[in-house]
C-alpha cells in the first residue's frame, strides 16, 4: 500500500473496500471508485481542476437546506435523476409515466377537500383541474394525490423566504372518491427557471445552458396494491417542452390545459376573465405481486 | 429532448453541454457525466440509493467550514487525492515525492526564525528537526518552507473548537538560508485518525475501514523556479504505513526520527527525559522551462 501511482490505486483503494460486510454498498462504492479514477485519469484531472471540483462541492452542500436542495438540482441538471427514474420504473405501457421528483416537494402538506381553491391569493390565472385515478380500466378510490406546482409567476411558495408550513400555497393532498376522482382550484403554472442563485446556476451559465423548465404540475399518487406514480403533467406547446433542464418530460404526461373565457367553470362559479381547465387520467400500475406456485 | 430512457440519455445530456464555449469545462464534464452515468446503469442503482447519496453529499457539504474539509477526507479516503497527485507530479528520480495535501493546512501561519520551538505548550515528546533543501546537488536558499504537523496526542490545532490564527500550535513558515537549511524544535507527530464525526467517518465505519494515518510532519516547500514540492516526512515504524487511510505513503518520504536521551539537542540546550530528532533532505525538481531554439 506504499508507493501507489495513478496506475495501482484503483486496486489498492478496492482492496481497503473489501471487508465491507453489506454487499450491495460494497458493489455501489466499487463502481462509483473505478469510475471516479477513470474519470480523474481520462481527463488527466489537474490539481487545480481537482481543487475547483472540491470547492464546487462545498458551496452545493452549503446552499441545501430544508427547503433548498442543490444536490437534487445538480443531479437533476446533470440528467442523473432521469436516469434513474427511468431505469427503475419500466411501467407497462398502458401506465402513466413516471419524471423526476424535483426539489421542491415538501412533506406534510395539508389533506383538503376536493374542489378546494389552493392558490391563496398567488398571482396566475384560475385553473380547474379534474383527476381521476384509475387502474386496468378500473377506478381507483381512496388514492392518497399529493399536488405541488408553482403559479402563474413559476414560483413554488417555499422559494418566498418567509415560507411557513402553516400558510403554504398551491401544494396539498387530496383524496379519490369512489370514481377515483379529485378535483381542485389552482392556477395555470408557468415555465420558470429552476434556481440560479447557486453553484448549479453557475454552472449552467459557465456552459450556455438555459435554466428553464416547461411549466408542470407535480402530481405523487399513492395507493396501496399500486406502484407509487410520482409525475408532471405538462403544458401543451410550452416553448420548453424540447428543452427542459432537467429533461424529465415524457409526451404521454402532457396534459391539455384549455383555456375558456365567458364559461361557467367546472365548479359551477362565475370566473372573471379567462381561465383554464386540466382534465387528465392517472393510470396506476397494480404492484406484481410474487404468487407462490408450491 | 423528450422521453429520454437510461439508454439515450446520455447522449442527450452531453447534447446539452455541446456550446459550452470553455473546451477544458466541456471535456471535464462531458467525462464525468458519461462515468457518473455509466455507474448509476452498472450498478442498477435504485432511487432510494439516490437519494442516500443525496443526502450523503449534502451532510459532507454541512461539514465543511473554514477549519474542517469533508469533501477533501472524502476525496482522500476514495483515493481520489492521491492519483491526482501521482498524475501531476512525476517527478525526476532524484527529487523528493509529492503527496496529500490533506485538510489542515491553514493559510497566515507565522513566519519564524529557525530554531523557534512551535510547540506551544501542547503535548507530546519534543522533536528536532533540522531541514535542507536541495536541488542538483546544490543548496536552495530563500525557499519558504511552510510546516503543519499534530501533536503527540495526534491533534492538529485547528481541531481545538476555539482556535485562532493568532494562537497557532504546531504550524509555522521559515526561510532556508544560505546553506538551504532550516530548523525548529515541535514534537514527535502520532499517528491519528482523520475526524470520524462525520459522513466521512460513517463511511469507514460502514466498510469496515480504519480511519487512521500513520504520524507525520507535513511540508510545502515553494521557491520561485522551482516545482513547488507538497510532502510529508512520517515516522519510520509506524503501524500505519501500510495501510494509511488516505493512500499517501512514499517510501522515500518515511523519515528517521532519531530518539535520544541524555544527550544536549541540536540546539544545545538540555531537555529533561527523552526527545527525537530528525533531519531530511528535500530535493526540489527545477522548473523544466521552455528553450526556443529559434
Amino acid at each position: 500500500m506504499r508507493n501507489l501511482n495513478e496506475s495501482n490505486i484503483t486496486e489498492a483503494v478496492l482492496e481497503s473496500f473489501s471487508a465491507t460486510s453489506d454487499d450491495r454498498l460494497r458493489e455501489i462504492l466499487g463502481g462509483l471508485i473505478r469510475h471516479l479514477h477513470d474519470f480523474a485519469r481520462e481527463v488527466n484531472l489537474t490539481e487545480e481542476e481537482w481543487m475547483k471540483g472540491i470547492q464546487f462541492l462545498t458551496a452545493t452542500g452549503h446552499m441545501c437546506d430544508n427547503v433548498r436542495q442543490e444536490f437534487i438540482l445538480l443531479s437533476d441538471t446533470l440528467g442523473l435523476s432521469q436516469l434513474v427514474v427511468a431505469q427503475n420504473n419500466s411501467r407497462p405501457h398502458s401506465a402513466t409515466e413516471q419524471t423526476v421528483f424535483g426539489p421542491f416537494h415538501v412533506e406534510g402538506a395539508p389533506l383538503l377537500p376536493s374542489g378546494t381553491d389552493i392558490a391563496n391569493g398567488r398571482p396566475g390565472s384560475p385553473c380547474f383541474v379534474q383527476g381521476r385515478v384509475s387502474a386496468q380500466g378500473q377506478p381507483v378510490a381512496e388514492a392518497r394525490v399529493d399536488v405541488w406546482q408553482s403559479d402563474g409567476d413559476g414560483f413554488y411558495d417555499v422559494q418566498d423566504s418567509d415560507w411557513k408550513i402553516e400558510e403554504t400555497s398551491l401544494r396539498a393532498t387530496f383524496i379519490t372518491d369512489a370514481n377515483g376522482c379529485f378535483s381542485f382550484r389552482s392556477l395555470l403554472p408557468a415555465s420558470y427557471p429552476i434556481p440560479t442563485d447557486g453553484p448549479v446556476g453557475a454552472m449552467l451559465s459557465a456552459t450556455g445552458r438555459h435554466a428553464m423548465r416547461p411549466a408542470h404540475i407535480h402530481f405523487m399518487v399513492e395507493r396501496p396494491g399500486f406502484d407509487r406514480l410520482i409525475t408532471h403533467v405538462f403544458v401543451e406547446g410550452d416553448e420548453y417542452l424540447e428543452s427542459d433542464t432537467v429533461f424529465g418530460v415524457r409526451s404521454t404526461c402532457v396534459g391539455n390545459y384549455v383555456r375558456r373565457e365567458n364559461e361557467r367553470a367546472p365548479d359551477g362559479s362565475l370566473v372573471e376573465g379567462p381561465f383554464y381547465t386540466l382534465d387528465y387520467e392517472f393510470v396506476l400500475d397494480p404492484v406484481r405481486t410474487e404468487v407462490s406456485h408450491g
